[in-house]
């Protein structure tokens, strides 16, 4: 199939493009950089230096003889977009190409308006684009759980059968977010909403958890292969994050009770949901929705497995509570479905001391460069 | 109290600000004429030519005795809105500043891509000037009764009691608008309920049904300062449009079934709601949610009560089916509560025979004004 990964040079962009390709599926990428701008601008980079998306591509085709075709400009311009979906005549398009993080959508003012304007109007040129050049393609964009909140009820797939006094619809289940970041993933799924029911469009929409590991089936033993590895509080995930620290020496730093829960999932195991929904698209004028990770975890949890774990290895890991800089409860029920992806056949691949294993060893191989300096900011959420 | 209007020249804009005035309260308004400059190019002005915001003030002044401070510049510009708020100081902020027309936004490309950022970045802009210059303001804000949509169930005021599963919350009430114009409401309110929460602002957000009519308090009998009044599809509200059309002989145009119901109210009731919502602030942390009209109707029901009251005067009105448009339901279930703003006190301005007679008669006045080629352009939304 001809594929477009938009935000095809991030963290989970670029393993998806060397999983479709490896698949032989025809496959194009766009970026236009705006991860590695703000890591830079911020001065919050990546463990290892990742090749450019030119030189990612070419080495790609050296290793697997496979190629990949790249644009890169920016989304949000529409006479960029326009051309670059009249050239590829997408059937699908895979839509990861917004700023990614809660606390650089909360470090200030123009951080504010750059991921509200970035997000929102590439989401908007892509359904233009899909409706001007390409009805029929199958929209596959990347939400987040967070949309969700942490509410009081069981949270199901994207949708709720609502009873109330004596009636009943199915609604979008209500949303309520944490950060500025994940709202605008709220108001993606309005627009998208809205044009599946007024245009038809055909459109999955992923809310995916906090994604950890480094490793995909294609870059693993190809260290010039491997996606960003940030252990920043900007960039890198939680558990990303809590590696990097254990190795550095520095104490994993808990916010607040710790025990603020999510759902989290491995790198490969956004890959693999990817590509099953590809797979499995979804009808025309339908917006499917499935809550996208493998398991839950409370961040005293994942602490206590990386202490466990960097134990065995010989590392003395310390755990630090810190006063909250977010806002958000830090003890709250947590139920929610996820069934969907696991129905479509997913295979979990879960976190286990060899996970984690894997994941500390590789960083321990880069420890120089680890700046202890960039890892915490306390970026304040009021 | 110091009272800062945006979008203060519109169609509610600047009855507010008369009457907000004529209270001896410390108003300024603020505009860029975006609304006048969308009517020119779009070639569809209003049935009278209305004075600028600058004459229109120094009208006010002449007759009352009463000054209005404008600004005139664009809201989703930071360093324009920053010295308005620095200068001006807020007490209470009043947000109307929003590109108001859903056809409009269905238009094109170009008309979709100015309502989602002229929007999102004014109200975006409001939140982060509110928090810099005047944290403890009292935020009220126009939203519309359409980002309910049509669900099969009662529409409560903002938020819903959930049971589900044994479990309970208050979530907001989910959302599923019918335009592009609509989805951006929803998106302002996400957004406001994320700011809410995490900075404590103060926000009453007022879920309004159409508006119809011309004459308030302080404008009756003044013709230089009565509002303007569009009788086309895109910024003519449905029962003004109705009324014009009828002038001029021109059929009524109901759109497939007419079962369409909404909940309209008199512009006098639109200037009193949001005096009540001013005199009676939502606490700092709350985002209060009135819905904002005082009775419902289909269009069926609309066309044939100016049909009747127009046959009183004279005219042969006709009313004529014709294909929607639009993508909506043209039968469903509709009930929604609205006893918030009655509660406050309220005092609806029903529309009643005389109230259609006196709009009636002022468009009759300027009958040679009404273009019928302005009348209906038939956008569709798909």
């Amino acid at each position: 199939m001809r594929i477009l990964i938009l935000g095809g040079d991030g963290y989970l962009g670029w393993p998806t493009a060397m999983h479709l390709s490896a698949l032989n599926h025809e496959v194009t990428v766009v970026d236009n950089y705006l991860r590695r701008r703000l890591s830079f601008e911020e001065n919050v980079e990546a463990l290892t230096p990742a090749p450019n998306l030119l030189e990612r591509i070419r080495l790609w085709q050296e290793k697997r003889g496979l190629t990949i075709k790249p644009y890169i400009g920016d989304l949000s311009d529409w006479s960029f977009i326009a051309n670059v979906f009249d050239e590829t005549e997408p059937e699908v398009v895979i839509h990861y190409a917004e700023q990614p993080s809660a606390p650089y959508s909360m470090l200030n003012r123009a951080a504010a308006s750059l991921t509200l304007n970035n997000n929102l109007n590439v989401t908007a040129n892509v359904i233009y684009a899909v409706r001007e050049f390409c009805p029929q393609a199958h929209i596959i964009k990347l939400g987040t759980m967070g949309e969700y909140g942490t509410p009081n009820i069981d949270i199901e797939e994207g949708w709720l059968d609502i009873k109330h006094k004596g009636r009943s619809d199915k609604l979008l289940f209500p949303r309520q977010a944490g950060s500025l970041y994940h709202t605008t993933k709220i108001m993606d799924t309005d627009l998208l909403w809205f044009y599946v029911r007024t245009w038809g469009l055909r459109v999955t929409d992923l809310m995916q958890g906090p994604v950890y590991g480094i490793f995909t089936e294609e870059s693993r033993g190809h260290e010039e292969l491997l996606p960003f590895f940030n252990y920043d509080e900007l960039f890198g995930t939680v558990l990303n994050r809590f590696i990097a620290q254990a190795v550095a020496g520095y104490p994993l730093t808990v916010y607040g009770g710790g025990g603020q829960t999510r759902g989290y999932l491995n790198i490969q195991d956004t890959v693999n949901c990817v590509r099953l929904s590809l797979e499995n698209p979804a009808n025309l004028g339908e917006l499917r929705i499935f809550n996208q990770f493998t398991e839950t975890f409370t961040v005293n949890e994942l602490a206590e497995k990386v202490k466990t774990v960097g134990k065995n290895l010989g590392l003395n890991v310390k755990v630090k509570r810190i006063k909250n800089p977010r806002k958000e409860k830090e003890s709250h029920y947590y139920n929610p479905a996820h069934t969907g992806l696991l129905d479509l056949g997913l295979q979990p691949n879960y976190l286990t001391d060899k996970a984690l294993e894997e994941m500390l060893s590789h960083v321990e191989k880069h420890k120089n460069n680890i700046h202890e300096h960039k890892i915490f900011r306390n970026t304040k959420w009021d």
